[in-house]
């Protein structure tokens, strides 16, 4: 027998929101900012009748006061029932945001009053004697009620469910990395004497490969060999010896002191060391021995190493987080990560965290931000899209890409108009080579190539980052077809350096960075049509912020084109424009602008 | 302080289900489906590693069996990680969907052994004693193995919430609609006798004005006079008089008794009777005298008349869904509903839907279907875009629509590319006239705009309707630049009559859209261009189902032009068409045809 009696909630209950964006997956994830960034929320907000409704955006910092901050919404001139407002985010950590909305009773009469009046009504005596009744004070004619607004909120509705925001440090999501092997600058007092010519390149970030210590069983050789020759140092992702492990620093780098001090060293060239954290054990890690329940053991007694068939990693094994003391291993990691926190790291790189279970990552990245919101993961996951979303919305601040696979026009332009759609959770690292990945298009097509590379993700995206030897066009594949680099050093030292030919153009890609907010965001890019396939044209921002960019693909040969701006832009029809990277000045205008480039060069014009 | 422990269901849960798709407004809303058709459900479901994951889509009829229908859902070979499987509902009322998924361990184990087979790995024997552990077989060798699929769940998640689907019967959203008033017929007697001819015309649905006694008070004259004379009946949506309300009969029309004999005999003819349900009452309504607490007195001691100014309705009165007395009034008016259910009646047109509160209408139809599933509300509101598709969400079966100012080819293009993207809540009924409109389309242009325009709404919307009249393009505009009917017969009755110069058209429209399940969807069509603005071409359906219509919408002059198939509709290069209004063959082919059509002609070109 239905219940035909309505609940007392439902009567009275006049106003729905709907449809309020940011809002990820029904408000299951939180949606991400960097510090001073602006939160613009929009609802859908409709009541019965002809009735006025009014609307308010409430935020607040989570943790802090109690009370909410109130922002009026107001309804688009060109959309009818959607509501905005929008708050500025002035501290790190999580935020909250809601909405409500109401029937303002006395907006409603003041309108139809209006209307009537405009209508040519006179008889109005019982209008009147509403509104004093509705307002509380006399109305003597129709002019003093036209005069007299008033609010009163009735039937008032909020979102059943509050929305979080979280917000980081503007490094989580605008940075220039470099990646380094500590090991081949002779360890943290070498890699702190390099920092300042790093620093001088306009960096922001130095990522260490791993610094643990590296087992011994299975090592393996140089160029990935299964067998190590004594005096091979191994890879650094084979984590842990009798030594020590995750918390420990390998004796050749130096000490924890010496540790302490890079990092202090680092901080006054106002540059973050980011730290490797990779979940899995060279067989001789500590925890082996010391927790052999976090292991997954093989019914012959072997612990099996890690493998993707066909690929094997048997100098590594995978912790078990399918254990039974699965809880004991999460929280050791965790400890993991606050000692380096303690040590002053701000930022982790976290290799294939989509081989381990999201909800470890999602209660990790929660639990360590409750106490230091200013700590950033990066997500090393080149894996399907779907998972590489996941990651970024269960809390991954910022993630690689497939920037290295697009090189033609049509996937760069088709991969970040991808990217524009997600900048709510998923914040894109575009690193232009790291240890595994060397492309076959810079292996081809030598420094102009790279120079095309280094310009588009300067400019495409607001994090970028570069292998160390990448700035000097340094490099052989290991094979023809691979991506791996010939004497890699993930298996061997080699002889650190930092800068070279290409280093005057990082430099000034990350001054340009530096000095325009357009750089700073993925989704203000219109890309415009050049009549020349290897030609891409891009425009970052609009109007007096605009930035053009041109940038000849081919690495081999010139290209002319015509590149063609939108009336869109905020332009004039005609402008002056500087050459960023050249100093040149010309002019352009809306419609056709002739370009003509060397191989691999590039123009960043900035409109004057 | 955080919990720095993780909680037991955090730790194993590693499958995600996100994006399910039908889902409205994350669940708040059940999506709709007419008896008998599919709910092609689909979600994003990810697992962390390189694991297989299995997913399942439950479904089950609410309030039958506790059991669910359990079918296997398969991954987009282009879109990975995207699973789907669907659905047919087969009976009508509530029904539920959820989604489940899991790790299939064993598939997992099978999955890797393969790959480790093929590249060439030969010492498997751990391999086979794990698989030995986890199914629970002896596995002789390798071969066996393989052989050995197995199926081992583990860490099985589902969705948080069930997804609800209300089915209703196909009238809900397919048919064809006339409405009269009765006294313009002599009463339900009269309305009975012309039920055979409407029912010639291929119509599925009579819908009748209000039926119920009419106020005294303020009653309006002819042509909407503030005073009316001696004899004139009022219009019938001023609703009551000190005989009766919303559940009594005006004695002109006949008796509860003839009412009950009119619903019979369109039963038997196929016909169903939709009763306008209008929640306004005249000044001379029982439940002023009854139920004062239902309606809001002003300061004076008057009762407010309807009005949204300039507009005033000075014969009724609106309820006050504000009253404290609320419920009692809510419960009455379900009460009203189920009086006529009673009676057989299965549609209700509601009058004016979004000027009452949405929470009643999602109570009433709700609880009305608890017992009922099979009663229809369509919604009288022309309103707002946020404003219709909340009550469509809320429950409305159906709705009108704009198509009756929708005249051009691109007003018409983009305002069905607009509906088809709505089809999980919202389903539109095309009315080509209503006793309120009488567009200026019609008043110049004479017969070749109606047939126009009964082609369009017959085959671009699965429910079309007309008011009495329509066939036989008759009418006058009460004065130029209205849409209001001169001497309408909301204000004095008229010769009723059935049929006229558009009869044939009428009819041959509705067989055309019983013959094929085309007509029954609002997104299978598909645009075409046609070099002419005054020249509309669509197809609907595609491949061997597919109906080419081209309608020229010049009711004045020939037109001719090109319709363009695309490839992309699964068409031979060439094939003959036979129109189903002229019964003329001709032969087609993708890209151009040459079409000339008099004016207002059309061609319904069905693929043979």
């Amino acid at each position: 027998m239905p219940n035909r009696t309505p609940a007392n909630a439902q009567v009275g209950a006049r106003v729905r929101i709907s449809d309020v964006t940011p809002e990820l997956d029904c408000g299951r994830y939180a949606v991400k900012r960097v510090l001073g960034e602006l939160v613009e929320v929009s609802a859908t907000i409709v009541a019965d009748g002809h009735v006025q409704v009014r609307a308010e955006l409430r935020c607040r910092r989570v943790g802090g006061t109690r009370r909410w901050n109130r922002i009026p919404m107001l309804e688009a001139s060109d959309e009818p029932d959607r509501f905005s407002a929008s708050f500025r985010v002035e501290t790190i950590g999580r935020w909250e945001y809601t909405v409500s909305a109401w029937v303002d009773a006395a907006a409603t009469w003041h309108d139809e009053l209006r209307r009537k009046v405009e209508a040519g009504e006179t008889e109005l005596s019982a209008e009147l004697a509403e509104g004093e009744q509705l307002l509380g004070v006399e109305l003597a004619d129709v002019e003093t009620a036209l005069d007299t607004p008033g609010e009163v909120r009735v039937a008032k509705t909020s979102l059943a469910h509050r929305l979080a925001v979280v917000v980081e440090p503007v490094f989580a999501g605008f940075g220039a990395w470099y990646e380094l092997f500590p090991r081949s600058f002779g360890g943290f007092d070498g890699v702190r004497a390099v920092l300042p010519e790093i620093a001088d390149l306009g960096f922001d970030v130095v990522y260490l490969a791993p610094i643990h210590p590296i087992g011994t069983t299975n090592r393996k050789g140089r160029n990935n060999a299964l067998v190590a020759e004594p005096k091979d140092p191994g890879s650094p992702w084979a984590i842990g010896d009798e030594a020590g492990g995750h918390e420990a620093v390998h004796p050749d780098l130096g000490t924890l002191d010496d540790f302490d001090r890079l990092v202090a060293r680092a901080r006054e060239l106002g540059l973050e060391i980011a730290l490797d954290f990779a979940v899995q054990c060279s067989p001789d890690h500590p925890w082996l021995a010391q927790h052999p329940e976090w292991f997954a053991w093989r019914p012959d007694g072997s612990v099996k190493y890690a493998e993707n068939p066909p690929k094997r990693y048997q100098d590594i094994v995978n912790v078990n987080f399918d254990s039974s003391q699965a809880k004991e291993l999460w929280e050791a990691l965790l400890g993991v990560v606050e000692h380096w926190i303690d040590h002053g790291v701000r930022i982790f790189r976290v290799d294939n965290p989509h081989t381990k279970p999201f909800a470890f990552w999602e209660w990790l990245i929660t639990t360590v931000h409750e106490d230091h919101p200013e700590v950033v993961f990066l997500a090393e996951a080149f894996t399907r899209p779907a998972v590489m979303s996941t990651l970024a919305k269960l809390g991954f601040s910022q993630s690689y890409t497939y920037f290295t696979w697009r090189n033609t026009r049509s996937e760069l332009e088709s991969y970040l108009i991808e990217l524009a759609e997600q900048t709510d959770w998923f914040r894109p690292n575009f690193f232009v080579n790291t240890p595994d990945i060397f492309h076959e298009y810079l292996q081809e097509g030598g420094q102009p190539a790279y120079e095309a590379r280094a310009v588009l993700a300067a400019t495409l995206s607001p994090s970028w980052g570069m292998y160390s030897g990448f700035e000097r066009a340094a490099g052989l594949a290991l094979r023809p077809g691979s991506e791996e680099y010939r004497d890699s050093e993930k298996y061997q030292c080699s002889a650190g350096q930092v800068g070279g030919e290409l280093g005057r153009l990082v430099r000034r890609c990350n001054e340009i960075r530096r000095a325009s907010d357009v750089f700073r965001h993925v989704d203000n890019v219109t890309f415009v049509e050049t009549a020349h396939e290897r030609l891409i044209g891009y425009v970052k921002g609009r109007g007096t912020d605009a930035t053009v960019v041109c940038v000849n693909l081919d690495p081999h040969d010139d290209v002319e084109g015509l590149a063609t701006l939108p009336d869109s832009l905020d332009l004039p029809p005609r402008f002056g424009v500087v050459d960023l990277l050249s100093g040149a000045r010309h002019e352009w205008r809306i419609g056709d602008n002739y370009v003509r480039l060397p191989p691999g060069g590039a123009h960043v014009l900035a409109v004057r």
